[in-house]
């Protein structure tokens, strides 16, 4: 039996370039930091992640998924926040030119380096007299936006960003998927897709990326109802959660966290539970796996409350998704810098009589200046009450264009009508995974050895390789029967791996490297009998099966309905 | 019967956005063109078919994949020739800013206006007096490269740039793959992922986007073999053929082609098959593609053959795919510009006794310099041969930094020695695919009509949604065994709708205009007798099938092997 093993990041990082998991990108080129690629096994071990994440997603809790453009204009990252917040402190080495994040060169000069301002951490650094490794002098410490920063289109052209994070193209979306959803909330969305972020100084492998994947989930929901229909259902599981009261880790029940106040609502308890359940699918190890809540201080301001998983990898407690309540931040956002309305109708079960300050437009204004175009006015004005006038004044479009018309061409009424609902700004719900980190986490805690030999104890359901095929000699027509077997189990979409070359342990050395589930061996015994060995990988053990049996075999231990 | 329909793009547009295939992106903020989102019918649609062609390249040809960084820095795209030469002229002007493609302005003053160089054009439009749309007077035509920049880093940071093609992630690799496919020829590596094209002033919808998805195979061969082993299964199938010599449409067996000289050679042709095979099978109408040679004076100049497949839709004969063969153009630039071997070993048959030039190393001159490092210097200069002298020096390594050692280091002498084999620089076959260009000929050959309404006939293996699952009416029950129908087929892993709302002819054109192949309905006789009604979107029959053979039915309708 093997036997789990804690790896070094050095060890794994080096496992990962050898068997064509994860390379450094560019390397022939010098290698830039924070860029890594994707080898033929890790490509092929994130997209079973990410199936099995729209699984959950999209077949099980029923989001749709989009997928977005990566260049966004400014606007979008005025309205989110980030260009004017999304930045890192940085210092720049007056002699070799080489920057590094000022927050990691205090550190040890302060308990908490990055929450201190840009004076007060220049002041900590030329008092303690740090300086480059180089032994240059540092220039003054400035801020630095993360967001790799473009131009669209020639001659002036348009600022655009990568973006950071896929979440905005959901947001921007809102409308469109308001309507597809056929509007009721609550609806979700989710998208998995690459973020960028230009870190100053990446040092960390694959935990601190400039380019990276996530999958995000926006689930949009009535800012008055945050339950869920599925949640009596799992009320009952336990997770271990570390609360932000006294950051003591306990493992309680999804309810009870709930219902003492813990986890902010039903719909976030809920979430995280499928996180949970959908993170120890993939393969993080249950004992490895915490839910840590962000401390106040650490909280975003809009966020009510926000929880990250985090994995024990060797980089320590690592988070690898955060699950927020963001409340109305995102849309509101949105509604004030691109004056859409991003809102939702939210139906009465009953019709109910409200008053309100409605705008009636006064035609004999309207009618002669606008003259064709007086009606579709009047209808637009009619649309609205009197939250609409801004400094006196309304705001018309004719002909695509904005008009402001003054106190001469409407009066305010109050008046007293039947409303069937009321429109409300969605609140936020995001659970946001970091793939690339939940990759690497798998593949550390899928990390084992047996007799100094490394197996990867990967998921059959993520394995990049389910089947390593092998004639046991390639010779009196086991060949044949191997890649008979071999194409008829490709055939059914089942990636399988040809080897003919090596001895058999040899080969199954090579196969329990990068986590290939199982091996089957066609031998002598096949050509009499018809039937091949199949061995196991996490117990070594082997069983004979008939031939025409093994595509059936396989695809029974893949078959995994929805996870929760 | 519904009947297939020519549609307008704009037609087809309209409906992309209404039903959630595409969106015009960043719409609240006014729009950008030549950027669109995938909207939830058409991320799937888009996911289907790269899966669709996963399946060809991995599980029928063997082909590896990976995923590269679409961030790359300078040297990369000066190796691939993209800084000096992906540019597109542009003229700007001078009054309202705005840019336009020189060439377009062109059209109707030249036959073939794309061929005139800077001056040439400039004088054109000049001479005809040129204006903007505006009014306006232009300034001088410019070269505008067309790749998006960006900086890596802080402070004076490193250029950076968007890929233009997905290929360089995959040559930039090549050492890495070389050893994963354990050195051997041929060898091939998909990519699907993004592209960026910065165009000057895009107009045609997803025809031409400022960032496209691709699905490109580079396959490195041998360059003295080009056969392919299942060539021989594939020789007799036509195809149609567009050739460079008389630009005549032919069908034409594959083989004959190549017997002919037509096509360059037998994996060229190959792939081509492949090629007509993958895009019938996710909806291309064969009678609306066809395989058009590029010209001699429109092929690259490294390129030895060179294949469109376009497919007839609204905007014309519209590449969709390019075949091309690279020769050893990609491999020997970025050999020359990172320094690295990216060679292949061909091994012989038989050792031979062959005759080089090789360098002995003067370790009198060599040992007394370097001492420690003399050793490994030396076992440098001994793998080398003549042609690594260059300008009278050879370069080697020493603790990471290159050294330059004339020739008082070394001596030039002929050996006779046995060989194993030569290295070679591997040529390299591309088939590249615009994916979004597939998918959207994919929908404008699926449209058709019936009865007034729209019908997209997409394949079954493509459709976003497979099946729609409908309770008669929302109650005595019927909801609740649709719903656990429903359930079934998701948790199979097969994308359903479920509708409770409106008449079930309603329903049906709902799904209709999505494609979705299949639509079941829960009834009273359902409840009673246990069946269902299956009704089919192309012929518009219905079947009665037992709700619990319902999952396999489908299953079976679903089922497809690999392509050829």
């Amino acid at each position: 039996m093997n036997q789990m093993k804690e790896v070094s990041s050095g060890e794994m990082l080096s496992l990962c370039k050898r068997r064509g998991f994860i390379y450094p990108a560019y390397e022939i080129y010098g290698g830039i930091a924070g860029l890594y690629d994707y080898g033929p096994l890790g490509t092929a071990l994130k997209g079973n992640i990410a199936d099995l994440w729209r699984r959950t997603y999209v077949l099980q809790e029923g989001f749709v998924e989009i997928d977005g453009d990566t260049i966004g204009p400014e606007a979008v990252f005025k309205a989110s926040g980030h260009v004017d917040n999304f930045a890192d402190l940085s210092v720049t080495c007056k002699a070799c030119g080489e920057s590094f994040r000022a927050d990691h060169l205090a550190k040890g000069l302060h308990p908490n380096p990055d929450s201190l301002s840009i004076e007060e951490l220049q002041g900590l650094l030329r008092a303690n007299g740090v300086r480059c490794p180089c032994g240059g002098e540092f220039a003054d410490v400035e801020e630095f936006n993360l967001m790799f920063k473009t131009k669209i289109g020639p001659g002036a052209g348009r600022t655009g960003y990568l973006r950071p994070e896929t979440a905005q193209s959901i947001f921007v979306n809102y409308i469109n998927l308001y309507r597809h959803c056929r509007e009721r909330l609550p609806f979700g969305c989710i998208q998995v897709g690459r973020g960028y972020r230009n870190e100053i100084s990446p040092r960390q492998g694959v935990i601190r990326l400039r380019e990276f994947n996530m999958m995000e989930a926006e689930l949009f929901v009535d800012p008055e109802d945050k339950s869920w229909p599925r949640y009596g259902r799992i009320k009952d599981r336990k997770v271990r959660l570390v609360p932000n009261t006294d950051g003591v880790e306990v493992e309680m029940g999804i309810g009870e966290a709930v219902d003492r106040g813990i986890i902010g609502n039903e719909t976030l308890a809920y979430f995280i539970w499928v996180t949970y359940d959908f993170l120890t699918a993939v393969g993080i190890d249950p004992a490895r796996l915490r839910f840590r809540q962000h401390l106040k201080a650490e909280m975003a301001h809009y966020a009510s409350d926000c929880w990250d998983a985090e994995a024990l990898i060797s980089f320590g407690w690592t988070e690898i998704v955060g699950i927020a309540d963001r409340g109305c931040w995102d849309l509101s956002q949105h509604m004030r810098f691109s004056k859409a309305d991003l809102t939702a109708f939210k139906r009465f079960d009953e019709p109910k009589e409200v008053e309100r300050d409605a705008i009636r437009p006064k035609f004999g204004a309207i009618g002669p200046r606008f003259k064709g175009a007086a009606g579709d006015i009047k209808r637009q004005m009619e649309a609205m009450d009197a939250s609409a006038i801004h400094d006196g004044l309304v705001t018309v479009i004719v002909d695509g264009t904005p008009v402001d018309l003054d106190a001469d061409h409407y009066d305010v009424v109050r008046v007293r009508e039947k409303v069937n609902g009321v429109r409300v700004v969605p609140h936020v719900i995001e659970p946001s995974h970091g793939l690339d980190r939940i990759l690497y986490s798998c593949l550390e805690h899928a990390y084992a050895e047996r007799d100094g030999y490394v197996t990867l104890r990967l998921r059959p359901a993520v394995a990049p390789i389910k089947v390593g095929v092998f004639p046991l000699m390639a010779k009196d027509g086991m060949e044949e029967v191997a890649k008979a077997l071999d194409l008829a189990l490709r055939e059914e979409g089942i990636a399988t791996y040809y080897d003919d070359s090596g001895s058999i342990g040899r080969r199954y050395a090579r196969m329990d490297e990068v986590g290939t589930p199982w091996c089957v061996t066609v031998d002598y015994d096949t050509l009499e009998k018809g039937d091949v060995t199949i061995r196991d990988r996490d117990t070594a053990e082997q069983a004979r099966v008939p031939a025409d049996d093994v595509v059936a075999w396989v695809k029974d231990r893949l078959k995994h309905g929805l996870v929760c």
